[in-house]
């Protein structure tokens, strides 16, 4: 992960109060087996100055208690992660979750949540009524979300996981949905491990952003092999074969300047040291990204 | 294999004979361990009137006793695999061998040459750069492919296979590249498999049509988990989560009344007996795609 052979040396780690730093967010999935009060010291250490949270480590700690935690920290919450899981029987519980999660978003100041939609229940194969159900779900949610002051962030995620994990497979698709919808209320998710094959990545991106659309940049590379868990096979930017950087540039021409989260899904970087992951990432963002 | 789990008892196999065979196609790499005398002798057997070959199983045979063999066994050839692999290094080497692999098309009276067009050659990033590369190969090679009277049939892969194999992703695009040529020279292969998940398949599939560029169809199924190797995925019609049968209606209704070729690569059903496998395949079209 520290340097990839073949790779050129790594730059050195920027210190806290880098200028570069200033847009890169640590998605806390990246070090998923820290607690949010050992993943808010790990950003504080290393001078980033905002984290994406995830449900479980909020409640784990409790709402009220994680959303001070990180308004004494300052770090600016880029994303809450994750509503969704719109396609299966218990459409009302759903729905209800989603409230809740919003509603979480809202006390922790995220300006978004990133919403994963679903994949196919069981023995379904109409996958034009399935991504109609999840626009259902969306139109349920959305007034709910803009009184809150929260946008749905639809992620469309790899087309590996559209039979899985979310029907929402391609960038263009998932701003066909949200542009249903007020900008306010509906955006999408750009993560680079799930859109940089697309061949209209770089129209829909431009699309995104002048609709105001952009919610979320997120950054992290396509390695291969694909490994026994294709969820895990996430790396770090520069591992891989996602041009990341072209991506960053599409986003920020399109007039996103919001944050840049790196969220990664890998068990070797999971069971790495903390700190060495925040600052490899903090180093790959610099080579790689900005 | 057989009769999965969940679902229906197979219907009976049908009959050499049987009108609901008419278009149904043996892909070689189905019976991967059998060899081409094997594989004629297994479509006679079960009554399939054609088959899709393989490069290496065709030069194992040799070429003109190969092409001697499906004559006589009065085989339709419904298409030949494969060439491709346009993006690495040595591209005069790529053209001569994809020259060579028309050439064996037309000797074997294969309609189209099946083109899987190569991946991201290590430590290149410029996907799009890649891209005018494949287009570049392509422009090369479809002039000696129409005076062969064989169609280069470009196969968009899963976009899962976008780094390693092949980086033309989705239908459209490899229509975009299609349309530079004329549709005598350059088609497009519609794989179940690859393009199910993809929003825009069916106004591509009618565009595909319409211009005459629909040069296969192969039916197969997607079958979680992905495998440790993430080629060997691919079920029987009918074990997965893809709806076949949509497609097959969709490439019917934009004009194609070609063969419907089965491939698939799975280690548990290449270790299968072969005469099995095809018996199967036979109900899954009747049960699944017809």
């Amino acid at each position: 992960m520290d340097v990839p052979s073949g790779q050129p040396a790594a730059v050195p780690t920027p210190e806290p109060g880098d200028p570069r730093l200033a847009r890169l967010s640590l998605n806390q999935a990246t070090v998923k087996y820290w607690n949010l009060t050992q993943a808010v010291d790990g950003c504080l250490r290393a001078g980033l100055p905002a984290i994406g949270t995830w449900r479980e480590p909020v409640a784990e700690m409790g709402l009220a208690k994680a959303a001070a935690l990180l308004r004494r920290a300052g770090l600016r919450v880029s994303s809450h992660c994750r509503g969704g899981f719109l396609t299966g029987p218990d459409r009302a519980a759903a729905l209800e979750d989603n409230r809740r999660a919003v509603d979480e978003a809202a006390e922790l100041g995220a300006p978004c949540l990133v919403m994963v939609v679903g994949g196919m229940p069981d023995g379904e194969r109409d996958l034009v009524g399935i991504r109609e159900r999840v626009a259902d779900g969306i139109a349920e949610l959305a007034p709910y979300a803009l009184e809150r002051g929260v946008q749905l962030a639809l992620e469309p995620l790899h087309p590996m996981f559209c039979a899985d994990r979310a029907v929402l497979s391609t960038l263009g698709q998932a701003l066909d949905l949200a542009e249903r919808f007020d900008a306010a209320a509906v955006g999408v998710v750009v993560d680079a491990y799930h859109v940089w094959w697309d061949p209209q990545v770089w129209e829909q991106i431009a699309r995104a952003g002048a609709g105001g659309r952009i919610a979320s940049f997120q950054a992290c590379d396509w390695e291969l092999p694909i490994p026994a868990d294709a969820l895990l096979g996430r790396g770090m930017v520069g591992d891989g074969h996602a041009d990341v950087r072209a991506l960053r540039r599409a986003v920020d021409a399109a007039g996103y300047d919001g944050d840049i989260e790196v969220e990664i899904f890998n068990e070797r970087i999971w069971s790495a040291d903390g700190d060495d992951v925040i600052a490899t990432l903090a180093r790959r963002h610099v080579q790689h990204v900005l």
